[in-house]
């Protein structure tokens, strides 16, 4: 198993204790919430104000898995917190607090900790939400990280994966693609070396470290969604989980891509497998009923959030990726699944 | 790295994807609770009745720190949902659902998967919560098991870790320093061959792989308790959380034994160490002030549950063990610290 940077960092102590860990780098992170209770009790309290719906996910990221036991303690940090967010901004709910799982293999270097707490103090400021417990334990396998993360919704107002009708659009947010391509050239530097400049690399790359949840849109998506997911997966997999028994008709052209990512795939082909089943988007996939799907791509673009009307859900259709001159796009795989073989 | 018993049966198959995983052996679990929407969905949904608080809990179990690899996955199931719900009991919580996050070391085979699933529903049927979210993933380390354990209680009831003052007597459920032993025998057959009964090793063993939280005593707790925790980390240092600055003498001759742990004593006077820092005993411990103190003991026997008054916590004390002669007796480790050195 390679070392993590924490193992390779020889200047730093150790901590010294479960309690040690916990009160030094993530009691802070509790921000003094009532119910976090300094975590010091083995269990968090919410008191739900009246009339509010609790939203309750969780995804945890594994070394080798989901990031690279190299990467920055900051950006892992980061991960770990923005994709359980983006699943509740995919339901229209608010962040409000965060369960955390640390398992590690050994006593983390105090450098080492210092810097994955900044990155989560860095991400619960971005999306609005605080520390309000969890568990330390020491494993014998590689670094990961569990978060269950708790939002609220006005009662009633969950936007669910399965109420796509036929007749409703489909928007996507943002860009697709980015982050597979990232984490790319994040593990070969010398990839698209000659195509893409320092800056595209940058970018890309940071759409796979650093994905930022839409939690822009939560309210617009309660207003307007039948139905919504975040692309976690892939576009065509999680499109086929909102799509349901319904199919729709896809223009690659029409696709959003960013500038950098229209350059590698002007250099490779292949490149379009990572647009339509790369995961990690962590972008929105929503389904608009068409009286209004008009306003809610005015609003979202007045919120700043760009969104792209990839069509519109039909019965009786599969789902199609139509290429340059009409012609059927294949994807070589679907999407990211576990356990398939 | 010892292989799984689902590594190990040959006659089975392996579950083929993500979907056959959870929609085979987990999504059963969810019961049809509303917001579990059949596991289909990326978040579940919580609708607090008014006046509810939410208590939120999580621990995760990893093979080979929290229980054996070759463990009856019926057990480990059971395992990883009762030290969760262990939590909740101890704030006066009634459990309500839980999420689960899975990182399985390949595809299980399907006799592993139904066996969990079947040790899942016998827990949940036993604490009267369902399955409603979480998550599966590959990993390249050891079966990890995460549960986040959800539990209601009246507004303002929540007991809390820190609460008690002096006066208060603090209690104990059950009996203490079984699950140590009975993990010990579990690792090794021949322990005590001679002393104990097949009885009464599968007594011991049984406290270890299957912990029974005390939620017959929420409402109890609600009522009399000025603070508690559960015993995960031994009796002398979970002791300590509850009594903060206060100390107690305890005396090792009243602490509650059952049988066959006083026979193990008897033939290895180390055995004190099990009772006093054994941990995963999943007894609560319980701080009641004066004026309650009588009638709850009276209604926890009421009850059926055993408890025994551990003495008076008091001001400008050490925390204190006297053995038979009122001779100090010292523990040779406080308690469990994954990362102490």
């Amino acid at each position: 198993m390679p070392q993590t940077p924490y193992e390779q960092d020889k200047s730093s102590e150790r901590v010294e204790s479960e309690t040690d860990l916990i009160q030094t780098y993530l009691a802070p992170l509790a921000c003094k919430m009532p119910g976090a209770f300094g975590l010091r009790d083995d269990a968090a309290l919410l008191s739900p104000e009246p009339g509010t719906d609790i939203v309750l996910t969780t995804d945890p990221i594994i070394a080798g898995v989901h990031f690279l036991p190299s990467d920055h303690p900051g950006d892992i940090a980061w991960k770990a917190l923005a994709v359980n967010v983006s699943d509740l901004a995919a339901k229209g709910a608010e962040p409000l607090a965060y369960l955390l799982t640390l398992a590690l293999p050994q006593a983390p270097k105090r450098a080492w900790m210092a810097a994955f707490a900044q990155g989560l103090a860095a991400a619960q400021k971005e999306f609005g939400c605080h520390l309000i417990g969890g568990d330390t334990d020491r494993t014998p396998g590689p670094l990961s990280i569990g978060v269950t993360a708790i939002g609220t919704l006005p009662a009633g107002a969950f936007v669910p994966r399965q109420g796509a009708a036929a007749g409703d659009h489909v928007f996507v947010t943002g860009t697709l693609g980015d982050a597979a391509v990232g984490l790319a050239l994040h593990r070969d530097p010398e990839l698209f070396a000659n195509a893409l400049t320092e800056d595209d690399r940058k970018f890309l790359i940071d759409r796979y470290l650093r994905p930022k949840p839409r939690i822009a849109l939560c309210q617009m998506l309660r207003a307007y969604a039948s139905a919504a997911l975040d692309i976690s997966d892939g576009l065509l997999k999680d499109l086929v989980r909102l799509a349901g028994p319904l199919g729709i008709t896809l223009q690659f052209e029409a696709l959003p891509l960013s500038p950098p990512l229209r350059t590698a795939l002007a250099g490779d082909a292949r490149i379009a497998d990572a647009v339509l089943a790369g995961g990690d988007d962590y972008e929105l996939l929503i389904a608009v009923p068409p009286n209004g799907a008009e306003a809610f791509a005015q609003q979202a673009a007045h919120l700043g959030v760009f969104v792209s009307d990839l069509g519109v859900l039909q019965d009786g259709l599969p789902i199609t990726v139509l290429g340059h001159a009409g012609t059927p796009i294949e994807a070589h795989r679907l999407g990211y699944d576990h356990f398939a073989r």
